[in-house]
């Protein structure tokens, strides 16, 4: 049986690609080799043009249309895809056509149409963008751009193991985020045609993981990793991964939230919830690294919603102990609220929120509520803070707020 | 006159520290190219190991101390210059003693511990850290290690400007962050010797910019990049950088953290406000590129504490209109609050927050006072919901909550 992406393909792919995509960096990190006990190296492909590795195969699918292209082509994408495309289409002067269900993020939209692409937003969720740019495609003469089930995108996301092969001294294991499979598939054969004996881990979200063969939800899935919540697997991917692909894992919210914020404040790199999950699954404990030579993760994309991260952040910082929420009661007297604050001012605690509640609480008469909030340094602060504060006759709840 | 830093200092600074401080990537960025017109590179040297160049100068000190090393080494440090010189002790297997100043952020603290160093907290500012790490240097027979104003530093620092004359082509100009003046001084020997065409440009941020002969302020110093808040010229630095830097520019506290964001958001890298002046400067209009060949900006370091974060997103998104505050008066009956805020709903904006108020406002009897706040896609979007609700009837103030 013949495959329909090769080595060949994938070396063609790169001279394609070369000089307009970039070479990204594979960077070691030290935090998390220690983290957990291997030989960690992170494939940064967040640093990518368009900010993600889609421009690798949207370039190559576009430049093996030839002709074809020249009619235009379309795509139904709320992402990186349609991104990548709308880029590969400006590089060959070719039109393009991006249809978003409507209310995508105006980001996203606004990165398309900066490339050239006129965007449409149809349907209310991704299926509904899809047919209706298939549609488009049929009723104009224009190629619809498959995100992943086409052998020349697979192809062209295959140029990121070739870059591994290069860069990387001792390659064991390679842990690549699994979405359709065109980036998984694409890395594992061209990693695994010139290294055999590495062994290729794909992540998926437990929300959306048709690849261990889960159910997934009827609806739209509610997932930080977005980019790869896809609910099928691709007519060519699926028996590519089965064949490439030597093991699947899958890794939760929590543990993507946590990977997003680790790669940020240890690594400094900004990655959006689909690239962090090799992170997450090595955090996680559902992947152990290799014990002999360099395991990378690839962190695929980094376009991720700024307003997204606040939230990733507070949480954060919750768990670390850094927060110290409290409930009080105290004197409904002039100067109260301010002797409160001020014990918990000289434990070194700065006070982020405060709100008088006088409602809806069994307070007595005379005394009133109150909420606040600190900013503190560690949970042994906000126990000596607390008991600093009940030595000093507060009554006083923790974390209620 | 002898120079104390040359090249050749400079190529053996690099033979110290190849394969243990990492060649870091310099990445082009077209974002910023298209917005300032010119051909720009970052040097993401916030993914430097220790999450700055400080390892650069450390190592090489450390190194250059020989047996001297033996006793240990100490500095007086809140940040980069001490997780690096922790590094390094512990790389070179000699002790190392942190002089932090009281209340110092814990992360911080946190990472030179990990390195092994031993960390003390002396004093309420980081002049009183500094002189007491002298002083146990001085009694303790260990050798105090200055983050910039000596040349085995700066001949460290300086290995970044090889970096940069190896991997671009076309280099013309270099825009640098400038502090204390190690980084500065290094990398404009480095890259001048070898190229005398390149410009080189420091940045200072404006609230401490002594290198400008402006006035610093005498406690101390709040400011985004307190990575360059050094308030005067090193001894050794400052003639080296009035002989080899070419333009000193400043920028202030809003550029800073408008450039801090755009790389986050643009180019997916999370840099400290220090790092960030050069894009600050470009973005700014304080620098303009060079129009031949390419101009790379100094991204110096990532070490930002998470908590900064969310409120320069914040800050991002109340200028880009992705915010709506809302100030309204309702009847103060069972589903007043509920019909207000279906009006917004249904013109697809989300709601973050809402309080009631009723103490301190001109309110009519049986009228509360409404204070809530959306996500919204565009400026253009709320002006149009805002006029959705006035036509209903409701009488709203914009932007007051």
């Amino acid at each position: 049986m013949t495959t329909p992406v090769d080595i060949e393909s994938i070396r063609t792919a790169r001279d394609v690609i070369t000089g307009v995509a970039k070479h990204t960096p594979a960077v070691s990190s030290l935090t998390l080799s220690e983290n957990v006990s291997g030989n960690i190296v992170l494939k940064a492909e967040s640093l990518q043009r368009t900010g993600s590795f889609k421009i690798r195969g949207a370039m190559n699918k576009v430049f093996s249309l030839g002709n074809a292209a020249t009619r235009g082509v379309t795509t139904g994408s709320a992402g990186n895809h349609g991104q990548a495309l709308a880029f590969a289409a400006k590089h060959f002067g070719v039109p393009c056509e991006i249809i978003v269900p409507v209310g995508a993020p105006i980001t996203k939209i606004e990165a398309c149409r900066a490339f050239g692409a006129s965007v449409i937003e149809h349907g209310a969720a991704l299926k509904e963008a899809v047919a209706f740019s298939k549609s488009r495609a049929a009723e104009h003469g224009t190629t619809f751009c498959s995100p992943f089930d086409d052998p020349a995108v697979i192809a062209g996301q295959g140029t990121l193991g070739l870059e591994l092969v290069d860069d990387l001294d001792e390659l064991a294991m390679l842990v690549v985020p699994l979405g359709g499979g065109g980036l998984a598939a694409g890395t594992a054969i061209a990693v695994k045609t010139l290294l055999p004996n590495v062994r290729v881990i794909g992540v998926q979200a437990a929300v959306c993981a048709p690849y261990c063969g889960a159910q997934v939800p009827d609806g739209p899935v509610l997932t930080l990793a977005d980019g790869i919540a896809v609910k099928y697997p691709g007519k060519i991917t699926g028996p590519l991964v089965e064949m490439w692909v030597d093991e699947i894992v899958t890794v939760d919210e929590n543990a993507i939230a946590d990977a997003m914020v680790f790669l940020m404040g240890a690594s400094k790199l900004y990655v959006e919830g689909a690239g962090a999950v090799g992170v997450a699954a090595l955090l996680s404990g559902a992947v152990t690294p290799s014990q002999h030579g360099v395991t990378c993760l690839v962190l695929s994309g980094g376009n991720v919603d700024l307003g997204v991260v606040p939230g990733l952040i507070r949480r954060h910082e919750n768990d670390a102990g850094r927060r110290l929420a409290i409930s009080a009661r105290i004197d409904d007297r002039p100067g109260a609220l301010a002797k409160l604050l001020a014990v918990f001012a000289e434990g070194g605690a700065d006070l982020i929120e405060v709100h008088h509640v006088r409602e809806g609480l069994d307070l007595q008469v005379r005394e009133t509520g109150i909420h606040a909030t600190f900013e503190v340094r560690s949970k042994e602060q906000s126990k000596r803070l607390v008991a600093v504060a009940r030595a000093a006759g507060y009554e006083l709840e923790v974390g209620s707020s």
